[in-house]
């Protein structure tokens, strides 16, 4: 049937993987070389200009470098373990409700049992199934878990080492704080597949060729990797966004010291969140959404002709597609570090668009060329229950369409955030009025930046669904997301370079080196928005597969807006982002204020601190930022993991496809103009901090009423852009794939209140 | 069938409708004693109390009272007419769609057809109809702009008076602008009434018992209702907010003279603005939810089985329900003016919230007196041309919950926005630590207020239609609408109210003038948050009733949100509500840069301004203000009128149905957390200024810093709850109502893109 033999798939998929990982280590390696003790360094091959930033950059401020790096690093781990020991709690329970839900849909029957699509068929039972996707349920939390804990782990390894590079010019560090990056991108999108291959192999060792029951049983591994993600971006937004709002408050605009000043309190935590929330967070949050696209359009497959003709190939055409992505982002990477060398830094942020582009051109050749390989000339798509599909090479489109709409939507994203065109300088430019027009600009520049992405989701999917129907969503998802190695790759690199200019400023080194790496954090500013919008418009494609996915499973065969059921969802699900924004916004602004006085206390009672012969007490500010954010996660997580479960229980399958049609056209919007909002403030304020162009100096510098107003938007934004916006993706995602989860369960015991 | 006579219904209808004028005129009449000129002001009969004040505020402060108060009136004048001039030629222009399209659906053909859901029966041809519904359109475009244009008059006549008769006491002073604010409700909800019967009456001259064409036709009343209240609430909504913010920016921040300050430029553009939006833009707003669900539920009814078995009382089941409210509110404005009276600022805000229970609990009464004597034991309704429902006396319950979910929608907006309670107290509470936590604080208030409404309009509309499927939401709208007089006597109370103390302070009334006024506006703040509560509310219901007529007149039997046609017109319709915003927002802050520069500029340029011996030039600020705002509301204007056009003849009536559905669940929930973030804003601002606590004191006195925070957060707010927010409402009725009104050219010539 397909050119490529089952057994070539086999061997494919674990070799893509295996080689993301090993090209993740080399990279890590290549990092590792650069030392962060002085007397290593002295051993370094020496060039002239080195030499030059070495006498005032010398071997005292690199032990300050490298203890500075260790506190981060202690801090980030120490936050990141408690978080996933109470997660581990939470999610065990969970996992236990999993279990006894999925287990009852036959009252927990050990007999096998008439298959729900092909009907003359026996499958597997219930409970078994139920067993099979509490696993993967737990492979999923603990993959996910592992790419948040690596990512964190090399981002504060090497954000000295390019604070410690900055000295020998911007093009090493660029190339220290992107390998780094990559490291990341690369464990992250390689053990996702490595662990999802694994474990459909394992459970085939039971299943066989009963596709149905085994691709069920997977979407646990979904539920897990999302469920993870929900808890580290809610945490990590209000650890970082407390620390950060709390820092600038007392110390740039009551004290009137510059950002990332040692003789903050808030400065270690401030730094630290940057590693929980953006990096650990983001890395769970798109290792997230790769899980559960596979898993929806794995199990659109599964009941496709593709599973009732045991094309093994055929099925494993979303893994395929993800392991192409490895190899094309793998060469992409070297187009950075590699094939170009970057001397200045005008040339930092083409250089990351250019990652962009080349992954998205040489990604649509490599879909070509596995639709060639691993599709069927000809194969239907099933589709709640409806009428099959006839589909053909069609199937390139849905993917390309993915993958060139994120690029649309990147590229969007970046014009509405980058200090580089006019939105985001009109907002510079209101600040002259004061911060309330700036506010007032900055909300209709987020709400504006909606549409086009808007535009492209729908193109999307009206094409992808056209062709092959929920799978082609599903696969348009893949399609998206299979540049993600590069694209997480550049959004790690944001943070570590932000960190590495945090370190340069408390390690009280010169003047130049915080130029160079400002620089590079001035670009990761604009491509970290950029990694959101993909984030986002992502999750509005997995989100529909997986609603398609769980109508499917739920045995709906239409979501009739007309009926009263699911209007009434629709309405109130469409309500629920902005609930859950109103605890996560409510959290930060909470938290902030504790930190806020605790900063003001710490200058007023500790002697000498201003004057910089004292040191802070760091240690108060990271505990007040992990416990608010522990305490504060629960409230927002529990409305999204318990509104499925209630609403599927109470009001039924119906209702609960209406609530995640509502949550995803209203969440998808808020999310976008939520992030989009808080990056131009934030970059509208640096363009008037950056001082570059004639209007820019006529609104600065720093200090003056103009940049006094553009602080204040740029705090706003703070949670927006860090902690609610990036949150609701997730909120899309996970309400969606649980519900398909647990949807044999609210079709057999849901919709109490509607029974009465 | 029914108790009540079709005669009884001919003349019971116009006779409440004429004793509603009558009582207005009656009210306007009362109001007309208060003299604005001194020496008719000696022949009073003048208390002890009185001649006190008259003393400090002598004839030459009335003098400059009636000065003021012609000074605003002109200006409200000269901006309305200019507004309805661009209007005439847009709505004109619009009248010839009307008549083009619709007459096209049968090609012009003046032959009878078979009727659509009769299919038995000849009907009119559809070029009459055509023609009847364009003259429909244009009854409803003069009734609105007769309902703004009255509104404003009442108002600017009363503001003067108001503020004279705070002198005897603030008891005299609150039954003015209560009387004045009642004139404009009575006589808006009576003529609404009155002119929407004589349409009836005349159409039914030709259509005879042709109800399906007759009521067709009708829909047009509605069309143009809205069409006006779009342009009204967004012209409005910029020119009183341009004026305002470009007031306050200058005035208060920068040059640090109070509100209303005469040497303020700005200062009589800010209290047109209050005329013209809050007034005469509520004003069609109201009249334009009142018209659409009057049709809507008509449009349902006449192809019911009131329309088949030809009951004109069952069919006028709407009419006389409307006809109820405002005998019911006429009792209750007695409670407010002339059965109580108010000796205390303390009795002011209960006062306005008794009217709003008493006037539920009596309707409450009257719908059951109404569903007695007016609806048959036993009826059908036919919808969706699926199988009929049948309904009885249950139909009370659909307009009671209407009824009821408004008054807590009413009372929820109170919670949220009044500084009696804790969210506005803690809004205030993080001006402590600066403006940006106050907005962040802010926003996510606005987004937490959005749960109940969100829950007891679900409940509505669960309710409503599970009796009498897309009836019963209508009736329900029609119940939440059925206290209009008494909602908009409230609700125009506030603008009155704070335009009297605007003239208090231009006029240089003593402060204990002031200090009376001042206690009216706050009342008038939180009952003008409760009246944008009702309005969104009614306006969801109405739209989704305006839906369901809409689906009926499609033809369609579904809207299948698994389709790619409706989901896309989903994704994007929740994105219109952001599109629009942005615009709003946009324009809202351009003006207000215009204005804030004019401002400026008379500050530097001319002599003695600041010292109070030069006049400032206020006509140039008015005129920024009106060229703003004419220029600024096109195209958003465009946007919701143009939509439903372009998507219905590109993507058919399915993809049309998605967006409607999209825009009403998404508008919706920024509608409300717009409007109550605002709110909250304004009212945290009062209360650190007022400093009626020992927590207020500690965060004031005017001008601290916490005080500056606050007023940052109002500014922002301005935009949000007189621009954006109330705009929201009419984006989502229009659309639907103009969606009904098109529908059957939809049907027939649409979707031109899919037919490729």
């Amino acid at each position: 049937m397909t050119i490529l033999s089952a057994t070539l798939t086999e061997v494919l998929i674990p070799l893509a993987a295996i080689i993301g990982i090993a090209f993740a280590l080399y990279q890590w390696y290549l990092v590792s070389f650069i030392s962060v003790s002085p007397a290593a360094k002295s051993e370094d091959d020496g060039c002239a200009e080195e030499h030059l930033l070495e006498e005032a950059d010398g071997p005292e401020k690199v032990v300050k470098c490298a203890e500075i790096q260790e506190a981060i690093s202690l801090g980030a781990n120490s936050f990141l373990l408690t978080e996933y020991k109470y997660l581990g709690a939470f999610l065990g329970a969970f996992a236990i409700i999993i279990f006894l839900f999925l287990g009852s849909v036959k009252n927990f029957s050990t007999s096998k049992q008439k298959c729900v699509y092909d009907t003359s068929a026996e499958c597997a039972p219930a409970l078994v199934t139920a067993a099979f996707t509490t696993v993967a349920f737990i492979l999923g939390v603990l993959t996910s878990v592992l790419s948040g804990y690596l990512g964190m782990k090399i981002a504060t390894y090497a954000n000295a080492r390019t604070t410690l590079e900055a000295r020998k010019g911007v093009g090493k560090a660029f190339i220290t704080a992107f390998r780094s990056g990559s490291v990341m991108g690369f464990l992250l999108a390689a053990s996702g597949l490595f662990v999802l291959y694994i474990a459909i192999n394992l459970f085939k060792i039971y299943y066989g060729t009963e596709w149905e029951g085994l691709f069920e049983a997977i979407t646990g591994y979904g539920l897990g990797g999302s469920s993870v993600a929900l808890f580290g971006r809610v945490g990590g937004g209000i650890y970082t966004k407390a620390a950060d709002v709390g820092a600038d408050l007392v110390g740039k605009v009551e004290r009137n010291i510059p950002e990332d000043d040692p003789r903050n309190p808030a400065v270690i935590a401030d730094n630290v969140g940057d590693n929980v929330g953006d990096i650990a967070g983001m890395g769970s949050d798109l290792f997230g959404s790769f899980a559960e696209s596979s898993c929806a359009a794995l199990v659109v497959a599964s009941i496709s002709s593709f599973g009732t003709e045991h094309d093994f190939t055929a099925m494993c055409f979303p893994l395929l597609i993800s392991s192409m992505g490895i190899i094309v982002c793998l060469v992409t990477t070297l187009f950075a570090t590699d094939f170009y060398e970057i001397n200045d830094t005008k040339q930092i942020e083409p250089t990351l668009k250019r990652q962009l582009i080349i992954s998205t051109i040489l990604m649509t050749l490599g879909i070509l060329l596995v639709c060639y390989l691993a599709l069927p000339s000809y194969f239907h798509i099933y589709n709640m229950g409806s009428t099959p599909r006839g589909v053909h090479w069609g199937l390139f489109f849905c993917v390309a369409v993915g993958l060139w709409a994120g690029l649309i939507i990147g590229y969007t994203t970046e014009y509405f955030t980058s200090n580089a065109y006019s939105p985001v300088q009109d907002v510079a430019d209101s600040c002259r009025t004061g911060a309330a027009t700036n506010v007032i600009f900055g909300l209709a520049l987020g709400y504006k930046s909606v549409i086009i992405p808007i535009f492209a989701i729908a193109v999307a999917i009206y094409v992808s669904y056209s062709i092959a129907v929920f799978y082609g969503v599903a696969v348009a998802a893949l399609g998206m997301l299979s540049t993600i190695a590069t694209g997480l790759a550049i959004d790690a690199y944001g943070p570590i370079s932000d960190n590495a200019g945090g370190i340069a400023e408390m390690a009280g080194l010169s003047h130049s080196i915080r130029e160079r790496t400002d620089a590079l954090d001035a670009a990761g500013n604009t491509t970290a928005a950029i990694g959101k919008g993909f984030a986002i418009g992502s999750a509005a494609l997995v989100s529909l597969a997986l609603f398609g996915a769980y109508v499917s499973r739920a045995s709906l065969s239409t979501v009739d807006v007309l009926s009263a059921r699911v209007f009434i969802g629709l309405i109130v699900g469409a309500m629920l982002p902005y609930w859950f924004s109103a605890m996560t916004m409510k959290s930060v602004g909470k938290a902030a204020l504790s930190m806020v006085e605790e900063v003001r206390r710490q200058f007023n009672t500790i002697p000498g601190l201003m004057e910089g012969i004292a040191s802070p007490d760091y240690a108060t500010c990271v505990k007040i930022s992990t416990d608010a954010s522990i305490r504060e996660m629960i409230p927002p997580g529990a409305l999204v993991m318990l509104t499925p479960l209630i609403v599927g229980i109470l009001f039924g399958v119906q209702t609960l496809a209406g609530v995640l049609a509502g949550a995803l056209v209203s969440g998808v919007q808020i999310a976008i103009s939520a992030s989009n909002t808080g990056g131009a403030w934030d970059n509208a304020k640096k363009y008037i901090e950056a001082g570059n162009s004639e209007h820019a100096r006529s609104l600065g510098p720093k200090g003056s009423d103009a940049h006094k107003a553009a602080v204040i938007g740029d705090t706003v934004g703070d949670p927006l852009k860090d902690t609610s916006g990036p949150s609701l993706n997730i909120l899309i995602k996970l309400m969606a794939v649980e519900s398909l989860v647990f949807a044999p369960f609210f079709a057999a015991h849901g919709g109490l209140l509607f029974k009465i």
